[in-house]
C-alpha cells in the first residue's frame, strides 16, 4: 500500500470498487482524515467549567471534522482556515429529458444557466452575501453557451463540454467511458486551478434527478419506487397530473436500469446512467479531498456524485459536509446511506448550491468558537 | 373589542387567559399578524419560469412569517428590514437550585454571567460574527453583579433585578405575583428603550430549565417525567450518577407541582414555577411583538417564556420565530405544542442565545432572495 508515502494530491491510487479500473483514470491520492486523539483534544478546548460537557451539540460534531480536514501534526487548532470559499456550479443536460421524466426541458437548464450568469438566480443573491466566488462550469449543455453581454461580471464562465448533453439512457449509456473519464479529469482540474479552502457544489439540469435516483438505487440497492419518488418537479397545480407524471417518470427509469443492469461499479454506473455535471462533481470532490479542502454538498444530485465519489475512493466522505437535506425522498435516502446527517433541513427544491450557501455561517461560526477558545500565543 | 384600533403597542389588553387578571398587570396592544392575500402574493413573487414551485421550502414560510410581522397596507414586499439585531440575555437565580436539581449550583449562573460580560462565552463570538448589539440583563441573580473592570465594553450591562434569586419553589411561590408583574414590566420596559427591528432572547441561570421543564408541564398537559427528560446537564462522566440525579431532580419537580397544584393559568403559574429570566423574557416578547419587532426565541427556557407570553396573549406568537431545537427532550415537546418548527437543529446544550444568532443567517438569506425577487423601481 503506498498510501502513506508522498504528498497528498500528488500520487494516483487504482479506484476502490472497480474490477478492471477505467482505462485511463487517475485518481488524485486522498488520505482519510481519521485521527483518534483530536476528537478528545478538542472536547478539552471546548469545555468550559461551568457548561454542560457538549454544550455546542453538532457544531463540535462539525468542528471536528474541519479540524480533521485541516490537522497538522501536532494539531494545530487555532489555524483553521475557511478563506476564499468558492461555489462551483456545474451545468449539464441529459438525453433523458426527451423522455419527459421532468416537468422542464432541456432548454430550461440553459434559462436557468443564464439567469445565474446575469445574478438573477438565488445563489446570485446568498454567494454575495457570504462572499463566495460563483463559477459556472459548462459540464456539458445541449445548447452552445456563450457569455450573455449582461452577464454579472462577478460570475464566472468556465467551458468544460463534455458533449452536447447525455445521451438517452433509455437507449444507450448516457456517456462513452472516456467520456466519464473526461468529465472526471474535468471536474479535477477546475478545482486544481481555484484557491480557497472551501468548495461548495452545486448543479443545473434538467434530468439530473432522475440521473441520482439511478445512481442511488444502483449503488445503495434503493428501489427505485423509493429513490425517485420526488414529485417529478411538477408545478403542482394538479395532484392528478403530479401522480401521472411521477408514475411515467419511475416507469422510464425502471427501463433505463433493466438496459443497464450490468452497470453495478460506481464508474460504470456513472457512465451508463449519470450526467456530466455528476461526473465533473464528482472528481471535483476528490481532487478537493487531496488537497485537503472543505467540500460543501448541496442537494440530491451533488448527493450522487458524492456516491459516485465515494465509490472511487471511500475517504472521500471524510471531506464532505452535507449541508442540507431537500425536499426530494431519494435525497433522504441517500443521506442515510452515506450516515450524513446535514447541518439544514429546510426542504429546499433546488441544488445549484443555495443550500451550501445557506450552511456556510454555520462553519464559519464553528471557527469563531474554536479561535475563542484558543489559548492566545 | 377595541383590538382594531388606536396604534399598536399603544392601549391595554385584559390577560387572555385569567379569570381573575392580576392586579396591576398592563399588557401591550398586540395584534396578529395574518394576512391571508400575503401569502399568494409573496408565492407569485418568488415564484421563478423554470423552478418548482416553493422551491425555496421553509425559507419561503420563514419569508412569509418575516413579511407579515413587517407588512403594511398594501404589503411592500421591498422594505423588510432587519436592521440593528440585538441579543438579549437574562440573568436569575432560582431557588430551586438548593435542592439539586442541577449538577451546577447558583454560583455558577454569576461565573456564567461574568464569562459573557468579559467576552468569553459563546454568545460573544457569535455576536460578534453577526454584528448583534448584546445587553446582559441583571433579572435576579442571587449575587450582587457590578460590572467587572476587565468587562468588554461591547456587552452592555442592565439591573433590572427583582430579587436575590427567586424563592425556593418546594418552599414557596418562586415570587410573589408584584415580583412577576413587576419582572413583566421590566422586559418590557427593557425592549422599549431598544432600538432595531428584531430582537433575539437568550438566558443564564442554573435551575431555569427545571423552571421550564414545570411551566411546560403545567401549561400544557405534558408528564412531568417526559418535560423534566434532559440529563439534568450532568458532566455526564457517569451514566449512573447522572441517572441518579436525573431522578432526584424528578422527586423535586414532582413535590414542587403538588404543591403549587392551584396555579393553572399562565400568570399564575409563572408566579409559582417560573423564574425572574422567564418574566423578562415574556415581557419583551410581548413588548416587541407589539412593536411588530421580529422575536428570535432560543433554547428551552426562552421556550418556556414563549409559553407564558402565549397564555398571556396568543397573538405573540405570530412574532417569534424558534430558532433552534435543543438536546433538552422537553424542549422538542414544547415546540410541538407551540406547533413551532424550528430552524435549526443542532442539539445545543446552552441557552444564551447562541441558536439565535446561528440561525440569524438564514433570516438575512431570506432578506436577500426577497429584495432580488422585487422589481427595481
Amino acid at each position: 500500500m503506498p498510501i502513506m508515502s508522498a504528498q497528498p494530491g500528488m500520487a494516483s491510487v487504482k479506484p476502490a470498487d472497480s474490477a478492471r479500473p477505467p482505462a485511463g483514470l487517475t485518481l488524485p491520492r486522498l488520505l482519510p482524515t481519521t485521527d483518534a486523539g483530536l476528537g478528545a483534544a478538542l472536547a478539552q478546548r471546548l469545555a468550559l467549567p461551568t457548561q454542560p460537557t457538549q454544550a455546542l451539540g453538532r457544531l463540535q460534531t462539525l468542528l471536528l471534522q474541519l479540524v480533521r480536514i485541516q490537522s497538522t501534526k501536532p494539531p494545530a487548532f487555532d489555524r483553521l482556515a475557511l478563506d476564499a470559499p468558492q461555489l462551483l456550479v456545474f451545468a449539464a443536460d441529459h438525453g433523458i429529458a426527451d423522455a419527459g421524466v421532468s416537468a422542464f426541458t432541456q432548454a430550461d437548464s440553459l434559462q436557468r444557466v443564464l439567469h445565474l450568469l446575469r445574478g438573477q438566480a438565488a445563489v446570485n443573491a446568498l454567494a454575495a452575501l457570504h462572499g463566495f466566488d460563483l463559477t459556472l462550469v459548462d459540464a456539458g449543455l445541449a445548447a452552445q453557451l456563450s457569455r450573455p453581454h449582461d452577464a454579472l461580471a462577478q460570475v464566472s464562465l468556465l467551458s468544460r463540454k463534455i458533449g452536447h448533453g447525455s445521451r438517452n439512457m433509455l437507449l444507450s449509456p448516457a456517456m462513452s467511458p472516456q467520456q466519464a473519464v473526461a468529465a472526471l479529469h474535468a471536474g479535477m482540474d477546475v478545482v486544481r486551478h481555484l484557491p480557497g479552502q472551501v468548495l461548495a457544489l452545486g448543479s443545473i439540469g434538467v434530468g439530473g434527478s432522475s440521473c441520482a435516483a439511478l445512481l442511488l438505487s444502483r449503488l445503495c440497492g434503493v428501489p427505485l419506487a423509493d429513490a425517485s419518488n420526488d414529485c417529478t418537479d411538477a408545478p403542482a397545480a394538479h395532484a392528478l397530473a403530479a401522480e401521472v407524471q411521477r408514475k411515467h417518470k419511475l416507469k422510464q427509469l425502471l427501463k433505463v436500469a433493466r438496459r443497464h443492469y450490468h452497470a453495478v461499479t460506481a464508474f460504470d454506473a456513472l457512465a451508463a446512467m449519470g450526467g456530466f455535471e455528476i461526473a465533473m462533481m464528482a472528481g471535483a470532490m476528490l481532487q478537493a479531498g487531496a488537497e485537503r479542502r472543505v467540500v460543501l454538498v448541496d442537494g440530491f444530485v451533488a448527493g450522487a456524485a458524492a456516491l459516485v465519489a465515494h465509490g472511487l475512493c471511500p475517504a472521500v466522505c471524510d471531506y464532505l459536509v452535507f449541508a442540507q437535506r431537500s425536499v426530494a425522498p431519494g435525497h433522504r435516502l441517500l443521506l442515510l446511506h452515506l450516515q450524513a446527517r446535514p447541518l439544514l433541513d429546510l426542504e429546499l427544491h433546488l441544488g445549484q448550491g443555495e443550500g451550501a450557501l445557506l450552511a456556510w455561517p454555520l462553519l464559519q461560526a464553528a471557527q469563531r468558537l474554536l479561535a475563542q477558545q484558543t489559548p492566545a500565543g
